[in-house]
């Protein structure tokens, strides 16, 4: 190893995700591994119209650098959209980022000295982690419940890290249909981390990569929108609203970090493609943007139907497994008894041609090993009915296998 | 100032380049300042087309998740690219980046602890300083001679560095007609400087966002090209040759370096935008490149010549005014007279609507408030002529005032 590498890169591993899910990746095995969008949500011919013209007729605007805050034309849309929530900002408390994971980056890059403590669900957005990790956190993690985080462990950790000389930056949440778990958070909820915030004088990160996909039930208050300090900053995404390709998110909050985020970002990577940022304006000018937002919701929720429809009908019915059902977004979360490890079932599920996410790097504590992550973006209805079938073949056979005789 | 921030964001600042920048950004104003490349040499023609054909009829590539190390299609020709100039990499050498500005800030990132020293040229491309900075490095400047970095004073500063509890980690280069000063590097410099890197143990970054733009004179072997040990990270970039807008460069490598650059890349961003790897690989493929490289010299070789030329004919001939004649690039430097505050004088200009960028900004040591930079990429050969005439004409003027008995 370089001799000369940074602390922070010394401790730095690849994922093991990421290694396992290139095992997935053969063509005839049914995943439900990759939290990507379906590709055929994307808009493409109107994208493509309006690329080629932006390209041809706006190269000054399409081609050439912009400014690090981001272009006008995009902040602008993107700040009433997030008003019909209820999340009210300046054109000076908006910037684009090259997509949420750029806005956790500049979170992190803004607030993380090492050894400071940030406090996430158990289990977690695995780039959060990452994105902490680089900065050198302190990673603390809250259970996370069905109506969201645990406030009394939350409150308690908070203490406890400040005891022990890790200071408390930053709570992380997802409130909306949670990657990885696909829980959402009660208002009360949200309203107790809120005040626990105020009392601990922590910043809130609300990533919202997936509250416009609410398929059920009804929108609850984004956190930022019950703040009334300028607690809570606001990652926004276009990865599963138009296109993950382009790369294209927002950071909102309060105006002295925004600033200091835009000094961040600027020694970061200048500003964000042109060219992307122009066709996500012809985009939110031009398209129906509320129409295509219903379809998506509408492609999602039949999916998520005969997901949920094929767990019901295949998973062994017995106590200890369990799963979640997401009112929006791309994931659900399985739950299984306590002595299967998900890591070990994955050669017995990749023998019988399907494939999962397993839980246990979403949970910063070592935990979770017992879970795994069920994406219903991607898979047709009859795949998904097919994988489910086979997958719960999967765990009737390891479950088998683990309480046959020989075993013990 | 929220009490959170970290140490790195305490310490951070708007630019004042940044500020002054949009001073000049008046309509009647003939600009010197930015560093922008000129938007008609963009084939915009061509990427229209290819933009819209890639996001058509290849969206699960190009509007879709790409790997962290970029596109094996994108970074096969950069590699047969760097090859040319005597620069021998394998697939896993080279990554994709948002811009070398991204690859400046994955180098520090993954190699600067706060306090560790890195060495810059007296000047050096501001992006740098802005991201090392970020990583809380401690900033070294070497003068810059005709020929390169005074060899002598970075041995010396590399031993004092040490001694004084700053690590010594990287040198940063800019070996050909480097952004400000529009400086070439020679063999021998370039031979020196990897002696000096093997004898302290450092890492030299390379960047060369300019090197295609060579337009008059021999090419230099690139340091990365002389080096036998890995202990180059070279920058690549797309800004210049094919559209800054598309944000797209390179880093390439060692392979225990690369490796770990990855791994920061993932917690950065994620990856680079499909789409516009996809057109970069388009134009790679289809593209008349070395046609359009040939195009784009001859371009800025007409307009550094009128500036030249210009230079030559309204400057005041008299001892303290110099400046450098690129063979290459964007840009050149004008060194006025010690007593000369470009800062101060540039009211003046704008008075009489001639713009350029200070020079003090690219300085580490606080100095170089007598100098400039003046970019000849994106004024007309005309604008040029009547831009250096009113240029030379606020010179002249600054100096009699500075000069006037009543000053003294």
């Amino acid at each position: 190893m370089n001799p000369l590498f940074a602390a922070r890169t010394r401790e730095a591993r690849r994922s093991v995700l990421r290694e396992l899910l290139k095992l997935t990746e053969q063509p005839d095995i049914i995943s439900f591994a990759g939290g990507l969008p379906d590709p055929d949500t994307f808009p493409r011919e109107f994208l493509a119209k309006v690329a080629a013209d932006e390209i041809l007729n706006n190269h000054h605007k399409s081609l050439q650098y912009t400014t690090t805050e981001g272009k006008r034309p995009l902040r602008e849309p993107i700040i009433a959209w997030l008003a019909e929530d209820g999340l009210h900002y300046t054109l000076d408390q908006l910037i684009i980022t090259s997509a949420s994971q750029q806005g956790l980056d500049l979170v992190a890059k803004t607030f993380i000295d090492p050894g400071d403590a940030v406090f996430v669900g158990l289990p977690t957005y695995l780039g959060a982690i990452q994105a902490f990790r680089a900065f050198q956190a302190h990673l603390v993690g809250i259970p996370l419940h069905d109506d969201g985080m645990d406030l009394d462990v939350l409150a308690v950790a908070i203490a406890r890290a400040r005891r022990e000389g890790h200071p408390p930056k930053l709570i992380y949440v997802v409130p909306d249909f949670q990657n990885p778990s696909g829980i959402t958070w009660s208002e009360e909820k949200r309203r107790g981390l809120l005040e626990i915030a105020r009392r601990a004088d922590l910043v809130v990160v609300e990533d919202m990569p997936y509250r416009k996909l609410r398929f059920a039930g009804e929108p609850v208050p984004p956190v930022a929108a019950l703040d009334e300090e300028g607690r809570v900053v606001v990652l926004f995404t276009f990865s599963k609203l138009l296109a993950a390709g382009l790369r294209l998110g927002a950071l909102a909050g309060a105006r002295d970090i925004v600033e200091k985020v835009v000094i961040m970002k600027q020694a970061t990577d200048l500003c964000t493609s042109s060219l992307t940022q122009r066709i996500a304006i012809r985009f939110l000018q031009e398209y129906d943007v509320k129409g295509h937002i219903r379809n998506l919701c509408h492609h999602y929720r039949v999916k998520r139907d005969a997901m949920i429809d094929a767990l019901n009908r295949y998973m062994p019915n017995e106590e200890g497994i369990s799963w979640t059902t997401p009112e929006g977004g791309l994931f659900l979360w399985v739950r299984l008894p306590e002595e299967v490890n998900t890591e070990r079932m994955l050669e017995r599920a990749l023998r019988h041609k399907v494939a999962y996410v397993i839980g246990a790097p979403f949970f910063v504590d070592g935990r979770g090993q017992n879970t795994m992550r069920l994406s219903f973006s991607s898979a047709t209805v009859d795949q998904i009915e097919e994988g489910i079938r086979r997958l719960s073949k999967v765990v009737k056979e390891e479950l088998a296998s683990l309480r046959s005789p020989q075993r013990v």
